[in-house]
């Protein structure tokens, strides 16, 4: 049996927590169903040499590694085990490198979105993954692939990373890509780590790709009669070129919700609200207050001849409050972000209506209509039902081409569903390809996969 | 011993070719260095369900197999081996889908660039890979993570390649990703077959990405007094939100002889031209003739105060032959398409000169100045003394931070250079990878690595 206090040796005393000094944040993240979970013990390294180290001792003890950013993720792939240890990267939250000749920056894993924006609006420059959570770390947006609103326009951490400092479980370090977008030199490994939600390797630097920042912008709000008629309208909206920074839709249900807990007025008379089933929201930025206001009004034409009620165009604060209010948790039992082709969005809604009402339960949500990304809220408090039907609409969205998570990943909480959907022959490529990388299975073992 | 004859009851006899029906075409791509070579047999698969069965042939009797698209490659990696089979796609060259509301092509790998551009224009989309031989087919780009001009505001094939269906070299087929931007439900298989050039898995159908045509552009040639004036201005421009469609650098050297070897006047004066020893060419394209011009007299605004000699608005016909000159292959007696961060490219072409200087060699060049490929042709008859030339240029490279090619792939005429250059760690985690996909080794091999 191995000591766990030998990692005392790599880390100093003070960065290895074990018993009651392991507090209760390490145990969890903010996945709605899953236990939270203790592990062996807390090891805080502050260098890639640290972890290089760590995760030799726990390859040669077969000790399992589970890697923690700020523990904001949603399907439970940072909760440790028992018989595991927690590699937390608070000590590695760096901004080492903010390039402006080759608009990069490279980033410790712990660093969070909140302190690059900050880094980067100083310069000009953005990095222009959202997932709604600025206190989420790097290395956790890198793990899961973290989306968000701006998918539509600037696709998603995949399309941002150019280059990794990865450990093997081995302790290898490995470096791939680089401060450049494009290379054909052997396999992609930059792509393979990034959403491998920890299983494969860790990463320790992340070079990510920045974009100009745009200053000029107007949030848009259009309700439309039916959730076809938005379904109908993105691809309109998407093809025009009018390239929207944010084109989200919300039901009605949900905007009852979400302006009600947030306080908000949108200005939307009753009249036009009682006839509403679904909105669009579009944020348009661009590189002058003539163009957004020229665009704006393209906008407005083209929705208005699809059917759209009206069109809002936001004040400032109303239009980030609305955004903002949008991303938080709303008191749900289960939440799922599947992702179908756009086009489907609504026969795929109409089946998850089915689903729902045929067990009781209520299933309501809004999403990422521009990349098809459907975040939905499952309530219904009976956990042997609403394991049913989670595993009903997630199906139902694969058989229409989907998948089942477009953002948050698998973690542990959706994999069951991932067992039950996925063709098993990828899922053994994939097993084999964790061998690859960790043979001896200690990099979060039970994420994504048993 | 396996009989390739075999074969035929899987394709009919009429595409399985041996002997003297295999055509020269079938042993060679374009890569300069490489010597032609003819397979033990020629097959045409008309299907995914034909190709799972040749590659179940193969690994039964562990026969290996190449295939191939348009031939149109530059590093060696479709060209067969003498004791394995050619797998060519002419047969699978459809459209299957133009899809309108998702913005997305489903396309066979026999399906070529022109062929997908004449019918993505009458819908007013575009697949915005452009790497400059548009009888090259959309399954070879695949293998090659294919770039071009366009990478710059659009990325690269990776970027644009959404799913596929893949045959691995067992017979199994796997469909991977689908009609939407992000997932993350696993490792990401639809990136890491692209680039793979062969060796993990063939895909027989690729889901790709679409986008708003823009039509309206202007082509602008502007001539600096230094390469490092060109290199200083284009994090500039980037920077400056103008989202430039094409941002290419091309030495005096080049320009001279592409111009003259395409017989071409682009308005610029003897004593501009004497002066200038690198020129930028900037394609801008936006939704309007207006935006466009606005945009033009920005730029120009821009480089006029970063030290440009002039700005020459090309005219349409200028312009394209420019840029379909600047593509032309040019009698070197080798390529290079090494990458580096985009700021070191001056520092990196001062290393050339002085890498080739010392060997007699000439190496002159241009490249996608906004994502740092540099194409480099190399004049050296000598192949021993252009062996070491090459493998200079690319260590140089890879010593700032770049990669051995940034869009021709490793094939079998950079991976000795690879070989020499890359991490052993990295390369033996590659072997792995392909043994998980792979395990009788029959796809490719030889290719990339040995």
């Amino acid at each position: 049996m191995a000591e766990v206090s030998e990692l005392a040796g790599i880390v100093g005393e003070a960065h290895l927590l074990t018993g009651d000094d392991i507090g209760d944040d390490y145990t969890h993240d903010e996945a709605l169903t899953a236990t939270p979970q203790r592990p062996l013990a807390v090891v805080r390294p502050a260098s890639t040499a640290d972890v290089a180290a760590i995760l030799a001792w726990a390859t040669a003890h077969a000790v399992p590694v589970t890697a923690r950013g700020s523990g904001t993720g949603l399907s439970g792939a940072c909760i440790p085990r028992a018989d595991g240890i927690l590699v937390s990267f608070e000590r590695m939250a760096d901004i080492l490198e903010l390039d402006t000749d080759n608009h990069v920056a490279v980033v410790q894993p712990g660093v969070t979105l909140h302190q690059l924006d900050e880094a980067t609006a100083a310069v000009g420059l953005v990095y222009p993954v959202f997932p709604g959570e600025s206190s989420a770390s790097l290395g956790g947006n890198v793990a899961t692939n973290a989306g968000g609103m701006r998918a539509v326009r600037y696709g998603v951490t995949r399309h941002q990373v150019l280059g990794l400092t990865a450990v093997l479980a081995t302790g290898e370090v490995l470096r791939t890509g680089g401060k450049f977008v494009k290379a054909t030199s052997g396999y992609d490994l930059t792509q393979l780590i990034i959403g491998s939600e920890g299983t494969l390797a860790l990463a320790t630097e992340a070079t990510l790709r920045l974009h100009p920042r745009l200053t000029h912008g107007a949030t848009i709000l259009v309700p439309f009669p039916t959730l076809e008629g938005v379904a109908a309208a993105v691809p309109r909206i998407v093809g025009s070129g009018l390239m929207p920074t944010i084109l989200e839709y919300i039901d009605f249900i949900t905007m009852s919700a979400i302006t009600s807990a947030a306080g908000l007025e949108l200005g939307v008379p009753e009249d036009v609200k009682a006839g509403a089933l679904a909105y669009l929201v579009v944020v348009l930025e661009n590189r002058s207050d003539d163009r957004v206001e020229e665009d704006t009004a393209e906008l407005a034409e083209l929705v208005t001849a699809l059917g759209a009620l009206d069109v809002y165009v936001l004040p400032p604060g109303a239009g980030a409050a609305l955004i903002e209010a949008r991303e938080k948790a709303n008191g749900a039992d289960d939440i799922i972000d599947l992702v179908v082709p756009r086009a489907a969005i609504p026969q795929y809604l109409s089946e998850v209506q089915a689903i729902a009402g045929a067990s009781g339960s209520l299933v309501v949500g809004c999403g990422h209509a521009g990349d098809g990304n459907v975040h939905l809220s499952v309530f219904q408090p009976d956990a042997a039902v609403r394991s049913d039907v989670v595993g009903r609409v997630l199906s139902a969205g694969v058989a229409l081409g989907g998948a089942v998570s477009g953002e948050h990943g698998i973690g542990t909480e959706k994999k069951k569903y991932l067992a039950a959907i996925e063709d098993p022959a990828k899922l053994d490529l994939m097993r084999r390809i964790k061998t690859a990388f960790d043979p001896a299975g200690v990099l979060n073992p039970g994420a994504i996969f048993d």
